[in-house]
C-alpha cells in the first residue's frame, strides 16, 4: 500500500494532462462569435504569438547559454566535493545542465501552451456571453485551467521523471543524492519563470500606459478606442503578462516547493531508515503524492463550476475553490495516514500517531491558503475600508490618493507576516510533536511540518492559477466585445466577469506570494544541507577542519551583514529597473501611435486603419530588449556575492532578500490592486460629496483615482510578480551553485 | 600622556556648551528687521513654543513612565544573571532607569533649546538678507550650529557623566560594566527622539499639507498666502519638524554610537589587560575622544563660514565642512596615536603599528561621510541625472511623474547599499591587520574597526547638524520676508537660501541614515555580547548548560525567521501608521480653515485677520493625538517579539529589521528630496518641450511636478526620518531589555 501509493504520481500527472487536453479540445470547439469579434481575436492571437515566438526563442538561448555555463561550472568544481559515490565531476555537471534544461523546457511548454490556449478562450467567452453568464463563465474558466493543468502536472511529471532517471528509484545511495540532482531542475524553471514574467511584465504595462498617454491624455480619445494605434498591443499584454507571466511564476513555485520538501524528506528518510521503518523512502515521495490528489481534487472541482444566471459569478468560481479544499483534506489526510503510520517510532506526543501532527500541519497550510484568499479581498475590494478609503482621498486629488494607496499598501505587510508568520510556527509545533529526532536528537519534525504545511498550502495551486487565467481571458473578452460592437447584454456580461477576474488575479498573488516566502523558508534550510553536505565530504577527505560546519549563520560577521544589505537592496533596485523598464518601453509606443496620427490622418475619421501590428511589433522589441537588463542583475548579484563574501554571506544575503523582496512585493501588489479597484469604485458611482451627490467619471476624484491606478499598473504587474520569481530564482541559484562558493 | 587625553572629552564637552552660548548671544544681539517681519515672527515663535511645550509635557510624562517601567523590569529580574559583583537586583534597575532618566532629559534639552534659538535665528536671518548675503548665511548657520554643538556635547557629557557616576572611572570591575549600565541612556535618548520627530514630523506634513490642500486647491489663493489660516502653522512646523526632530535623532545616533562602541572598546580592553599594555581602558575611552576632536574641530570651523557675496552659498557651507573634516582626521591620527600606540602586541601585519591600521578604519568612515554628502546630492539636485528624469515625466502627468520618482527612489539603495557595504568591509579588514585577538583566537579588530570607521563617520555631526538646522531657519526666513512684503533684494536672497536649505537637509538625511547603520551594526554585536555575557552568568550559576551561548543567529529557525519577518514589516507598518497619522492630522486642518473661510468672510478680502494660533493648536493637538499609537507600536513590537519567542529571535528581527528600515528610509527621503527638487527645476525655467518652449509654473508639467512634491512630503519629513529613530531605538531597547528575553 505505501509502495503503491507512490503510482499516484504519473496516475495524477497523466491524467491531469489528459484533462488539460479535453479542456483545451472542448475549449477550442465552442462558437467563436461575430465576424467582428473574429476579426479583432485574430489580430490578437498574431500579436501574442508573435511575441512568444520571439520571447521564448531569446529565452531558449539564454536558457542553452545557462545549462552549459552551469554544466561546465559544477563539471570543473571538485566532483567529490558534492557527490558521495555514485557520480563524479564531468558527470555532475551534465546532470545538472541537463536538468536544467528539461525545468527550463517544461516552463515554456507550460507557458507556451497555457497562452495558446487563453487567446482562444478570449473570442469564445466573449461568443458566449451573447447567450449565457455561466456558460462564459466555464468557457473562461475551462480556459484557464488548461494553464493550471499543466503547470502542476509538468512540474510534478518532470521532477518525478529526472528523479527517476537518476536513479531516485533505484539504489539508496541515489535516492539520497538524487533531490540534490534535480535541483538545477528547479534552477532552469526559475531562470525561464524570470525572463517570462519581466518580458511580459514589462510588455503588458508598457502597452497600457504608452497607449493610454498617447491615446486618453494626448489626442483626447476613450480607452480601448480602435482609432488608438496601441490599443491591441494592449488586449495582447493581458495575456503575454498574466496567463505566460504567472503560469511560468507558478510552475517554478511548484518545482522549487516539490524539491525543497524533497531535499528535507531526505533527512527524515535517514532517520527513518536507522529506526528500520519498512519504507523510509515514503518520505521523499510524500511531497509528490500530496501534490497528486491535490491535482484530482482540483479535475473533480472543475466539474463544480456550475451555478445560476443571477448569481455573482465569484461564488461560482468559490464553490469550486471549496471542493477542491476539501477534497485536499481528505487527499492529505489518506496520503499521511498511508505514508506516515509505518515504523516502530511513528507515534508522536501524547500517544497521537505522527501522522495526525502532520495532518494537521498539512491542514495550516489550506487554511493558510484560505486566508489568503480572504486577506487580500479585503485589501483590494471596494466593499471594504482600504479601498474606500483610497476612493474618498481621490476628493482632494492626486497627490492624497496616491498617499493614501502607499499607506494602504505598507499597512497589508502587517497581516501577511503576521498570517505566514503563525502557519510557520503553529505547523512547526505541530510537527515537532511527530517525535522526528535524527542522531545529533535534533527535531526534525519541526522544519518537517513546516515543509508540510507549504505542501498543504500548494495543493490547490492548479485551481488557484485557473482563477487567475480567468483574469486575463474575461479581460480580453470584454475588450473584444467592446472592439466588435457586441450587444449591451453581452458586454453587461463580460464587464461583470473582468471584475471578478480583477479579484481573482490580485487573490493569486496573494497566495503566489505566501507560498512563495514558505517555499523560501524550505529552501533556505535545504541549502544549509546542501552547504553541509559539501563541508562533511571535505571534512571526510582531510581537506577542511573537522568542527566547521555550518551551524547558523554569524549576523555579526561583516561579510554577512554586508550581504544581506545586499539582499535588501537588490530587491528595491530589481524593481526600480523593472518600473523604468516600463516607462521606456511605454516612451517607443508613443513615439509609433503619435507618428500614425500624425502621417496617417485618415485615422481620426475612422477612414484609415491604424497600423496594430506594428506597434505590436516595436512594444515586442522594446519589452524583450528591457528585460534583460533587470533579469541579468537579478542572476549576476547572488553568483557575485556567493563568488566575493562565501558560502556564509550568501546565507544571509538568501534570508533577507528573500524576507525584504516578500514584503515589497505584498506592498507593490496590494497597493496597485488597490488603486485599481479605488477607481472602479468610483466608476461604479459609490463615491458620493458632501451633499450627496455622486462622484463618477468626468470628475476631479475621477481623474485623481486614474493616476493612481496608472500608478499601481507597474508595480503590479510587473514589479511585484517579478519579485516572486526574483525570490524564488536567489533560493535555486544558491542552491545549484554553492559549491562555487564554498570557502 | 595616554590618561591626560581622556581630559579632553570634558574639555571639548564645555567648551562646545560655551561656544554654543556664545553664538546663541550672538545670534540673538542681532538686527530683529522691520516691525512686520517682528509680527510674523512672534506669532511663529508663539506657536512652536505652544506646540514644543506641550508636545515635550507629554514626551516627559512618557519618559518618567518609561523609566520607572525599565527600573522596575530591570530591578525585578533576577540581577546576578547582568551584573558580576558591584550591583544586584534592585539597584541595577534603579541605575537603568535613571540613567534611561538622563538621556531623556539631555535629548529633550537639546531639543528645546536648539528649537528656540531657531525661531529666533529666523528672523535675524531674513533682517540681515536685507543687507548682506554672507551675514544671513552666517546668521542662520551659528543658529543651526547652537542645536549641533548642544546636541553632540550634551550627548558626549552625557555618557561620560553617567559613566564616571557609575564607577567607570573608578575600579577595574565597574570599567567592564558600567557601558552595559549606560546603556539606559541611549535607550531614552532614543525613547524621546521616537516621539519627538514623530510629532514633529506630522506636525510639520499635516500643516504642510494641509494648509495647501484647502488653501491652493479649494480657495484658490496662492501658497503662503495671508489669508490662509493654516500659514503660520506651515512656517512653525519647519522648526518643530525639522530642528527639534532631527535634534533628536541626531543626538540619538551619538549617543547609541558612543555606547556601542564603548561596549565592544570593553571587549578589547580585557585583551590589552591581559597582554599587559599600559593603558588598556583607552579602547574604551577611545570614541569619546574622538567624538571631542570632532567637536573642536567643528568650533574651529565655524570661523571658516565666511565668503563672498557674489558667491553660491553652498560654497561658504561647504568650506566650513571640508575644514571640520581636514581637522578631524588630524585629532583622529593624534588620538590613535595617543591612545593606540602602546603595549607590547601594538604591532599589526607587515610590521606596521596597530594605530596605524584604526586610523585608516577612522579615515574610511570620514570619506564615508563624505561619499553620502555627494550621493545625495546626486540623487536630490536638480544638476543630475535623476531630478531632470522626473521632471521630464512630469510632461506627461502626475502618474508618470510619481512612477519615475518611485523608481529614482528604489534606485538610491543600489548606491547606498554599496557604500556602507564598502566601508564596512574596508574597515574591518583595515581593523584586522591591527593584531587584536583575544582568548579564544577571534580576530576582535575586525569589529573594532568597523566601530572606529563609525566614529570617524560621526566626528563631523555638529557641523551636519548645523547644516541640517540651517534649513529650516532659511525656510522661515522666507516665508517671513514673503509674509512681511520685505524688499525685492532680501527676497531673493532668502529664496537662495531656502534652496541650499533644501539640499543640506537632504544631505543630513543621507548622513544620518548611513550612520544610523553603521551604528546599528555596532549595537548588534553589542546586544549579542550582552545576552552572552547573561547566558554566561548563568552557566557559572549552575542554572544553565555550559555550551549554551549565542555563537550565531540560526536563520534556519521558525522562530527566528518568523521574527525576522516581522522586523521587515514593522518598518513598513510604521511608515504606514506615520504616513496615514499626517493624513488624519491635515484633515483637521482642513476642517478649521474651511470654516475660517466661512464665518469670517472679510479674510477673503482681507479686511478681517484669520485666526492663526486657533489652527496652529489644533494641529498641535492632531500631531501629538496620532503621534501615541506609531510610537506606541515602535515601542511594544521587539517588546512583544522577546518576550514571545527569545533572545536569539530578538537577533534576527534586529539585525532584519535595521536593514529593512535603513532600504526603506533610503526610498522615502529621496524620492521625497528628488520630487520636491523636480518641481522647483520645472519652477527655476530648467523644463522645456520639443518646440524648445520653456515649461514653468501654472503649466501641466508644473501641476504635475506638484503632486510629486505633495506625495514626497510625508515620505521625506515623517515617515523616512521617523524610521531613522526606529532603527535604533529597536538596537537600544534590545539591549536594555535583553535580560527579560533569555530563554
Amino acid at each position: 500500500m505505501a509502495d503503491a501509493i507512490n503510482l499516484i504520481i504519473p496516475i495524477a500527472g497523466i491524467a491531469a494532462v489528459l484533462f488539460a487536453i479535453y479542456l483545451a479540445r472542448d475549449v477550442l470547439s465552442r462558437d467563436t462569435g461575430t465576424p467582428a469579434m473574429q476579426d479583432v481575436a485574430a489580430t490578437i492571437y498574431e500579436g501574442a504569438v508573435a511575441f512568444i515566438r520571439r520571447q521564448y526563442t531569446t529565452i531558449g538561448v539564454l536558457a542553452l547559454a545557462g545549462a552549459v555555463v552551469i554544466g561546465l561550472i559544477i563539471g570543473l568544481v571538485e566532483g567529490e566535493d558534492i557527490s558521495e559515490t555514485s557520480v563524479y565531476g564531468g558527470q555532475l555537471g551534465i546532470l545538472t545542465g541537463v536538468a536544467f534544461l528539461v525545468g527550463a523546457i517544461c516552463s515554456m511548454a507550460s507557458g507556451i501552451i497555457g497562452m495558446f490556449i487563453s487567446v482562444k478562450a478570449n473570442v469564445r467567452t466573449a461568443a458566449a456571453a451573447q447567450r449565457s453568464l455561466v456558460e462564459a463563465v466555464q468557457v473562461a474558466m475551462r480556459g484557464g485551467a488548461v494553464s493550471g493543468f499543466l503547470v502542476v502536472a509538468l512540474s510534478l511529471l518532470g521532477v518525478y521523471g529526472i528523479f527517476a532517471a537518476y536513479g531516485g528509484l533505484g539504489n539508496e545511495l541515489s535516492v539520497r543524492e538524487a533531490p540534490f540532482l534535480i535541483v538545477g531542475f528547479g534552477f532552469g524553471a526559475s531562470f525561464v519563470a524570470l525572463f517570462a514574467q519581466l518580458g511580459g511584465g514589462i510588455y503588458t504595462k508598457a502597452a497600457d500606459v504608452g497607449s493610454d498617454l498617447v491615446g486618453k491624455v494626448e489626442a483626447g480619445i476613450p480607452e480601448d478606442d480602435p482609432r488608438n494605434a496601441g490599443v491591441i498591443a494592449d488586449l495582447v499584454g493581458d495575456n503575454v503578462g498574466d496567463c505566460a507571466g504567472r503560469g511560468a511564476d507558478l510552475f517554478e513555485s511548484t518545482a522549487a516547493e516539490n524539491i525543497g520538501a524533497m531535499i528535507l524528506g531526505v533527512a527524515v528518510f535517514t532517520i527513518a531508515q536507522a529506526s528500520g521503518w519498512p519504507n523510509p523512502e515514503a518520505w521523499i515521495f510524500f511531497p509528490l503524492v500530496v501534490r497528486a490528489f491535490g491535482l484530482l481534487a482540483t479535475i473533480v472541482a472543475m466539474f463544480f463550476v456550475r451555478g445560476r444566471e443571477d448569481e455573482n459569478p465569484m461564488n461560482i468560481l468559490n464553490r469550486g475553490y471549496w471542493v477542491t479544499t476539501a477534497l485536499s483534506v481528505l487527499g492529505l489526510g489518506f496520503s499521511t495516514y498511508v505514508m506516515m503510520q509505518t515504523g516502530s517510532d511513528a507515534v508522536g506526543n501524547n500517544g497521537i500517531p505522527a501522522w495526525v501532527w502532520m495532518f494537521g500541519a498539512g491542514v495550516v497550510g489550506l487554511a493558510t491558503s484560505v486566508a489568503f484568499v480572504y486577506i487580500t479581498q479585503f485589501y483590494t475590494a471596494g466593499t471594504y475600508r482600504p479601498v474606500r478609503e483610497i476612493a474618498e482621498a481621490s476628493k482632494t486629488g492626486p497627490a492624497t490618493n496616491i498617499i493614501s494607496g502607499t499607506a494602504v499598501g505598507f499597512e497589508t505587510t502587517f497581516v501577511t507576516a503576521i498570517t505566514i508568520g503563525i502557519a510557520l510556527i503553529v505547523s512547526a509545533f505541530l510537527g515537532s510533536q511527530a517525535g522526528l529526532f535524527n542522531e545529533r536528537g535534533d527535531n526534525v519534525g519541526t522544519i518537517f511540518g513546516t515543509a508540510v504545511a507549504t505542501m498543504g498550502m500548494l495543493m490547490t495551486t492548479a485551481y488557484i492559477l485557473a482563477m487567475d487565467t480567468f483574469g486575463p481571458i474575461t479581460d480580453n473578452a470584454g475588450g473584444i466585445a467592446e472592439f466588435s460592437k457586441a450587444d449591451a447584454s453581452a458586454r453587461e456580461i463580460t464587464d461583470r466577469l473582468d471584475a471578478v477576474g480583477n479579484t481573482t488575479k490580485a487573490l493569486t498573488k496573494g497566495y503566489a506570494i505566501a507560498s512563495a516566502s514558505l517555499a523560501a523558508f524550505l529552501l533556505f534550510s535545504a541549502y544549509i544541507d546542501k552547504v553541509n553536505l559539501i563541508l562533511e565530504r571535505q571534512i571526510e577527505r582531510g581537506v577542511r577542519e573537522a568542527g566547521t560546519l555550518l551551524e547558523a549563520v554569524n549576523l555579526a560577521n561583516v561579510d554577512v551583514f554586508v550581504a544581506a544589505l545586499i539582499g535588501a537592496m537588490l530587491v528595491y533596485f530589481f524593481s526600480s529597473l523593472a518600473i523604468r523598464a516600463v516607462g521606456k518601453a511605454a516612451q517607443a509606443i508613443i513615439v509609433e501611435v503619435r507618428r500614425q496620427f500624425r502621417e496617417m490622418p485618415g485615422i481620426m475619421d475612422y477612414t484609415q486603419r491604424p497600423d496594430y501590428a506594428r506597434v505590436v511589433d516595436i512594444t515586442t522589441k522594446a519589452a524583450l530588449r528591457e528585460m534583460i537588463l533587470p533579469g541579468v542583475v537579478a542572476v549576476a548579484t547572488p553568483i557575485a556575492v556567493g563568488l566575493l563574501l562565501g558560502h556564509e554571506a550568501v546565507a544571509g544575503m538568501l534570508m533577507v532578500g528573500t524576507i525584504s523582496g516578500v514584503m515589497l512585493a505584498t506592498v507593490l501588489n496590494n497597493s496597485g490592486g488597490a488603486w485599481d479597484n479605488a477607481k472602479k469604485y468610483i466608476e461604479s458611482g459609490n463615491l458620493k460629496d458632501e451633499q450627496g451627490n455622486i462622484l463618477g467619471k468626468k470628475t476631479d476624484a475621477h481623474a485623481a483615482a486614474v493616476v493612481g491606478d496608472t500608478v499601481g499598473d507597474p508595480f503590479k504587474d510587473t514589479a511585484g510578480p517579478s519579485l516572486h520569481v526574483l525570490v524564488k530564482l536567489l533560493a535555486t541559484i544558491t542552491l545549484v551553485l554553492a559549491p562555487l562558493f564554498i570557502r
